[in-house]
């Protein structure tokens, strides 16, 4: 039976690609609109065309050195545990997994993207016959990307778990079957990492650049087709929301489905019906897919005229029909507990059961508090974005005060939705409570991600409603599109960053659990330090990220300018601006950028795990957890607050456009790009990619010195050494290298104050 | 001998109090100017003792409190252990010295501004002697709160340990002594918690109010008389540096003392030399004092004319002379080793001391490296302030984007000094080491203290200069001074947070020792809460003090701007402005706004304790520093960088004062002003105040389930109950709840997206 229900996950799963196709399809046959609309929406495709050749042609490079590492150095249970190129064997299973895990991410983002680009057209000129047939159309251009996701995972980690381990579900066989799908999901994470950053960069890149020159310098409306970076503005769109978006929620829902199943392999041993437990995830990850299905078919019966509403009860009904759904997998997995086993123990399995499933819906049920956390902190009618708004009658610098204050306060309502779902499922079953809570959070990705994608879509279709001409009435009707679109980008977005959030916890323990790491003691200093590198990480991760944008920028400006001064019929609309440079600056730009994060993402943990060992390393990521969580829901939440006081005041309100209170608050949201579409978003994929880092390195890390580390244990205990000599060669060394420093510091110093002396004395 | 140092040490404090008298008498008798500076310094006196009322008034009733609650309810080794109010006993000895350490604290806070407020004139009239004269009677005036609170901290101390241990140093004295000096530590943080936070915010308060209104309405210059909030402004930079920062190293310092004592009681009984290592702190304190009071000495024969230099070259000084005397006084501690010993152990024992030593020094230089990193990152010549600059050329938002990343990069450098810092002196020797380098690093505290007390005296010599009318060349010679200050304050900031660091850590292992921690480990889902909430709470306090902040400042402008229209004779500088209606709002608004950072701090550790236990509580400050520790560095030198990138564009650089650039400028300072001298160095303050709280309250969370808290691991291992039906209640009632909020939830939505829907009719 249970095989049964695997056979139908995976069939989910290509039922899920052929609906992609299927909408695909459906949007491709609609209408493409008036020439100059799909002369503009040519523009997009081709950018973000662009965007993904460069991209995954670098990615090849990065995937084809990971695979290597992978395959030759990466000891595992399938390599028996020795490192492959000394052992004379291949970890090739693991290294194909990730090849195929990195591909089905790839294939994903292809085609969301892709769809994403050529839906915006068809969608402005559905508005034309009414507001339902452009929400239909842009919500089923968006549905590609969030099938096509749920899809790829689903048959990836299902097949996987059927080929190694479908028939023969013994210890051994899961262990390898988990191992392997780690493989599957480290390779979605990689482009993750890639997709998120990059289309993170790119994005802001070209909405700061055309903002900074475009509307300040030169008063041009948003969206104005001279603005050279209009075209990138667009693409950036539908490159960070789309793209990276769809490839975060891809590398947290696989990352959360793993976790699950190695704490299933080894947790319930006891119970004596451990593949079932295995495979629990993977059941409970379709059935949330075939609600998602049915919420989306079920959508276009909900008032398309009310677009918000739509996208709001499309999540509730998923919901509820997923919590249903999996009520039902758990009875069957319940009734198919052997009948050999004692009394006692069926009322254990039996209860176990209900406990993860009570875990699953608590899990589900605080992501959707979390994302209401979200909205209630950037919706303009709550208090602090008014609050925000109104500090903008003060000034530049006080509206960024006050949006910063709100972003770090609405940290604690979403922290105290984790801790509550993390301990109540703790309580219920242990550490796989938790993963069962992140599987529960996650089930539903699948609307989440559509629900996503529709925003650069209708975004997009606003635009070219605008530059096609389609007059004032249409327009109007794109708008109420678009900002249903937003309403539902704040809950998706919480929503994100809380999953993720309890899927790198349940990676934490599972990597713990693999690791045979018995405690994480916070007195070991090794493990404090390991705490703090981890603490720190986010923040340098958010700093490199901002500074990418900022640099970024500036050369996109610089471009723009350029194009104005040596082409003026540019801003007449005689003679097309050069979208090209801008799509090159932006693409070119993102790619360079995003090296150092992602390095930083690959090499800091291993460099804690090498030097300080792997319960250290345990540390380091729980550190990691707790401070990305904080700076990610603040720069998030503040960037959201921002963007909706200035969307408030253009409203009309306070004023209106063109005041001063309209200008702070264009500073204010022009702060929070970054936050909110770049750092803040980003650091879920960061804490992904470090964790399963963590647990893809660990068999190699626990070789160093049986994973204490280089920095041995012993060498935190002196005093334990008994020949005194080893003590006088370190108090030496200290002393010296004391000395030295000090030196150094004392003629630093020395020279700064002669050369502050003579500017001094100059004025 | 070791009674004969202790003495010594004592006999030290008390010098340092003379002196600082002395220092006193000498200012004092210098010429007070003409009679308009007079005036002025009056109304800033005025200012500053009101401020000193209103807060000492409620500091009162809070004092009152929690002397009652230690009192009646703390048990401690006085008590036998048992809560005193049912015990029948009172728990006075550590009641009494948590009142004198408030006491204590006030005074320091009391003699240092009083003297700061009274030596600004004076200083300004000194400048018309030369600049030598002028610097030195600052200098000196600053003195006296680094005299101060150096000596009340020693003579606390000593005097406590002199008391209860000072004739009969065996185990059960040492642990009663060292308990009553953790009373006389709570006492100095509470005090220093209310005059941190409440400076901090009285001073951003009247500046910002003062810029936005006086700078920016009505174009009057910096420190203009006829600007209502002046006053309030030259009041503040006092309150906030001198007070505020002189009880917060004192609580630091005190702090690291105290935790080091404790470790010193325990960690040490096998060595068979135990009393002596516990005096080791106050003994190296007392010497770090000397080489202070030498170094203030010395500095009058350090070219006056070069005030800057002057400066760092005391630092330098009074640091290579407090690394020689700690050696001196180490050498004799081995001298003293009793020959009643064997071989081995006396030779344990000597190599004990010397690592010590090397920790101390360790201490040290970190500490000059932790403040030479926030230097560079705040000069005005180096590339992170010059590109914060450069960045002003392209607006409001790209000047606060990049002040924020190069902040948050600012991070990294000082994590690597604290963890190399620890890391080493724990390998040197474990706990005890740690504690050590924290004693190492704040043993020049009172060097520190004076040199950021002659900060706000120079300030506001400036201001008197300028309104005095002592004529331009008086004015440039005035303006030298100050920024020497603003030079040495950066040092002595990031010095600060580095120094509160590693003592909050010192003290995190002595809570952990003395609660008999065997763990803390994060595994246990437990103590992961307890890092998770410590992780948050820096953000939320930073969040609150900064919504603080702008909210006072609100009301500080409408009082401006009320004066101004309802007197228009203010304007023409005909009538005098009322400057006591903006010294009470900004006295008054400071007491209030203080409360819930205040409560904050004292109970969230309180609750995490009942609810958790005290492995949780340990895990809660662990998170708390290291979370603290990010936000303290990035907000402060984010800030100094805003401030100096500024100051550099007023300087004539990228176009000068009054462009666009600047106002750009003026932005980022703005944002930064509550960054680097609110929110940011409050941070320090609040994470010795937690820990303390731990630590003082310990004795009553481990009687709650034997320290595990309300929610004690059995329930978090329910699989271990044996009834079903504790189960059965569970899950109906985790049902019932769940379900609660999802039906709350899609009410909530429901009712939101209708409000949302008619909107959009309307328009």
């Amino acid at each position: 039976m249970a095989n049964i229900l695997l056979l139908i996950a995976l069939i989910t799963g290509v039922i899920s690609i052929l609906a992609a196709i299927y909408f695909t399809v459906i949007v491709m046959r609609k209408d493409r609109g008036n020439e100059k609309m799909i002369e503009v929406s040519g523009y997009i495709e081709t950018g973000a065309k662009s965007f993904l050749k460069v991209q995954y042609l670098v990615l090849g490079i990065f995937i084809l050195v990971l695979f290597l590492v992978i395959l030759l150095f990466l000891p595992s249970a399938m390599t028996g545990h020795e490192v492959p190129v000394l052992a004379g064997t291949l970890n090739w299973q693991q290294a194909v997994a990730y090849l195929v895990g990195s591909l089905a991410s790839m294939f994903a983002g292809w085609l969301g993207l892709i769809v994403g680009v050529k839906t915006n057209t068809r969608a402005a000129q559905g508005v034309t016959k009414g507001i339902k047939e452009g929400f239909d159309i842009a919500f089923f251009g968006g549905s590609v990307m969030g099938l096509a996701v749920v899809g790829v995972a689903l048959i990836g980690v299902g097949g996987i778990y059927w080929i190694f381990a479908g028939n023969n579900p013994d210890a051994e066989a899961l262990q390898f079957a988990t191992q392997i799908v780690l493989g599957f999901s480290f390779g979605a994470s990689g482009i993750a990492l890639f997709m998120k950053c990059g289309g993170g960069i790119y994005t802001k890149t070209a909405d700061v650049g055309a903002d900074l020159v475009g509307k300040a310098e030169y008063d041009l409306p948003e969206d104005d087709v001279r603005n050279p970076a209009t075209i990138a503005d667009n693409v950036g769109d539908n490159v960070g929301d789309i793209a990276g978006m769809g490839s975060d929620l891809l590398d947290s829902y696989v990352a959360s489905i793993v976790a699950a199943m190695i704490l299933g392999t080894t947790v319930l041993a006891a119970a004596g019906v451990r593949p079932d437990f295995v495979i629990l995830p993977i059941l409970l990850s379709a059935a949330g897919l075939i609600a998602s299905l049915i919420g989306i078919f079920l959508i276009k019966y909900f008032g398309g005229d009310n677009p918000g509403k739509s996208l709001n009860m499309g999540t509730y009904i998923s919901t509820a029909i997923f919590a249903g759904l999996a009520a039902v997998i758990v009875a069957i997995m319940v009734s198919q507990i052997p009948e050999s086993l004692t009394g006692s123990e069926i009322k254990v399995a039996t209860w176990k059961y209900w406990k993860d499933y009570i875990a699953v819906v608590l899990g589900l049920l605080s992501g959707v508090v979390i994302g209401w956390t979200s909205d209630y902190y950037t919706r303009e009618d709550k208090k602090p974005t008014r609050e925000i708004a109104h500090s903008a009658e003060e000034g530049h610098a006080v509206v960024i005060l006050s949006g910063f204050a709100y972003g770090l306060q609405s940290v604690v309502l979403p922290a105290v939705g984790i801790i509550v779902a993390m301990s109540v499922s703790f309580i219920l079953d242990g550490v796989f409570g938790v993963a069962m809570a992140a599987v529960g959070m996650l089930a539903i990705v699948g609307t989440i991600v559509s629900n996503d994608a529709y925003g650069p879509i209708v975004d997009n279709s606003r635009a070219i409603a605008e530059q096609g001409g389609l007059g004032e009435d249409i327009i109007r009707k794109a708008d109420a599109l678009d900002s249903a679109g937003n309403t539902a980008k704040a809950i998706t977005k919480g929503f994100a960053i809380g999953a993720a959030n309890l899927a790198v916890l349940a990676l934490l323990f599972s990597f713990v659990q693999e690791a045979g790491i018995a405690v994480i003691d916070l007195l070991n200093v090794k493990v404090l330090i390991g705490a703090f590198v981890g603490v720190v990480v986010p923040a340098l991760f958010s700093a490199l990220l901002i500074l990418s944008v900022q640099r970024n920028a500036a050369k996109m400006v610089l471009e723009i300018r350029r194009q104005f001064e040596e082409e003026p019929g540019i801003l007449e609309g005689k003679v097309p601006a050069d979208f090209n440079r801008t799509i090159e600056i932006a693409t070119k730009g993102a790619l360079r950028e995003l090296v150092l994060p992602s390095v930083i993402s690959i090499v800091i943990p291993l460099i804690v795990g090498i030097f300080f060992g792997v319960a250290a390393l345990g540390a380091f990521l729980a550190g990691a957890i707790l401070s990305g969580f904080v700076f990610a829901i603040f720069m998030s939440n503040a960037g959201g607050s921002w963007d909706n006081a200035k969307k408030w005041i253009e409203d009309g309100n306070l004023g209106g456009k063109g005041t001063d209170t309209h200008h702070a608050a264009i500073t204010g949201d022009t702060v929070g790009d970054p936050f909110k579409d770049t750092a803040g978003p980003s650091i879920n994929t960061l804490l992904v990619v470090m964790s399963l880092t963590a647990s893809i390195f660990m068999g190699l890390l626990s070789k160093i010195n049986s994973g204490e580390g280089v920095l041995s244990d012993t060498l935190f205990k002196l005093e334990g050494i008994a020949n005194e000599w080893v003590w006088l060669v370190v108090v030496i060394l200290v002393g010296a290298a004391a000395l030295g420093i000090c030196i150094w510091i004392v003629v630093k110093f020395a020279r700064n104050s002669k050369v502050m002396q003579k500017l001094l004395k100059k004025e």
